[in-house]
């Protein structure tokens, strides 16, 4: 039988001084450098090649972002992030993260984000890779 | 008549080197930022102060956060965050935000965020002001 | 008798969350955001502006940063950044800062910062405005 | 013959978006994110760890920052952050950084910093471990 492929990526990150606050936690808006980290990598291994990108001008661009924060992480934690393409539309795709505490199997963070591909600097939208409609079949929007 | 209270604030940001990026406009993560400021000042409208979050060590915390990137801005841009109290429930409530660019009238980001208030360094949630039930009343979720 | 230009600037900002570490103080990286929020407002007043900037791909560009943190300051603290034009040389200027707590009269950082006129994306030096030979002179190295 | 200790760490960064801006190179503040986790992690090799840091509440604060920036880095390249012990003072040490990009053997950046222990929240400077007026004999300030 035929697995259908699903880009999955995995990021180790450590929590320094300057990812948390002064309530002591990590501050909420330090995950999502953590997220384009993972995404940025799962990009560029779905096909979108930073290098390729900055010549040709063409990045794929948040365009939608949803959160959740379930439990605070302090300094010196490591965490995990993974992040896996979830759906994909006509012009559009969706990323999916867990970021969770190994030490403990905490889950500290969900996230969704959607992105276009958009040709800079004028912010056209194009279409997405035509090989997509097929390698990624699976998860097509309906 | 009586116009019941709904509290807003409006903070003017202009767009610096380091809140843009590589695509040459403002990268997804600086209105986080745009937005954690407005999110604070409103706070301290509203009766929850700077200087007795640090002393109670009573902090409101983004447990959620969704956010819409409609339209780029670039290096220099001036815009105009606006944030208000959209709805309180038992223990946490809603501030929505909206960032427009004045000179041409574009909407360029709009935001909810969900917070609940926490005692550090437990993490324990503390029950929102009782006041609230009445001066908020009409933001109530049913 | 004439007074010899001294461009300088001053800038208001409140420490917010992200600018603060869980040792409750600004991490020393915040500051840099308020330096160069004042640097980039003082290129624009000698008249660099940011719009032109963008166009032409000249930017001034950090080449030296020596920064002194000599007091703490928390969340919720106005301070003001004070900047100005310090020493031109032939091809690279040095622009200084100060931060102080206007509250108590605090000097919580002293900063110099060294630039250069560069055209991007290739990087090269370009030599600085020829009216600012004149303009200040007074401010020349020797 | 006995090689006195040098501590000293590598970190491996790669490039993003949020650490670019429309210059289209690495903004100067991302840099000192690189920086402050270098040292961190060789503060921890050296006996600070993190942990007993936030349980403490001592933490080395960083005092004065110099950083050179030698050439540009771009979205997606690789570097090198190295770190050293470079001097012990009575109450305060030195470390050195180089930044460089493998593919090339470009040198991106130097910085030194000097830091001091401090007792928060009090801000108290603390005298650095006796032992180190040992381990450390060899990098003492003349």
């Amino acid at each position: 039988m035929h697995h259908p492929e699903i880009p999955t990526i995995h990021v180790d990150v450590q929590i320094m001084f300057f990812d948390t606050d002064c309530a002591a936690v990590v501050n909420n808006i330090a995950y999502l450098r953590f997220i384009e980290t993972a995404r940025t990598l799962l990009a560029e291994q779905i096909g979108m090649s930073l290098a390729q990108m900055a010549e040709t001008q063409r990045y794929p661009v948040v365009v939608r972002t949803e959160i959740d924060y379930k439990r605070g992480a302090t300094l010196g934690n490591k965490l995990e992030v993974k992040g896996w393409l979830e759906k994909v539309e006509r012009s559009t795709f969706w990323v999916a993260f867990e970021i969770t505490r190994p030490a403990d199997g905490a889950l500290i963070v969900t996230s969704r984000q959607r992105l276009a591909l958009v040709q800079m600097p004028e912010g056209r939208p194009i279409r997405l890779p035509k090989e997509w409609d097929v390698r990624f079949k699976h998860l097509k929007a309906h």
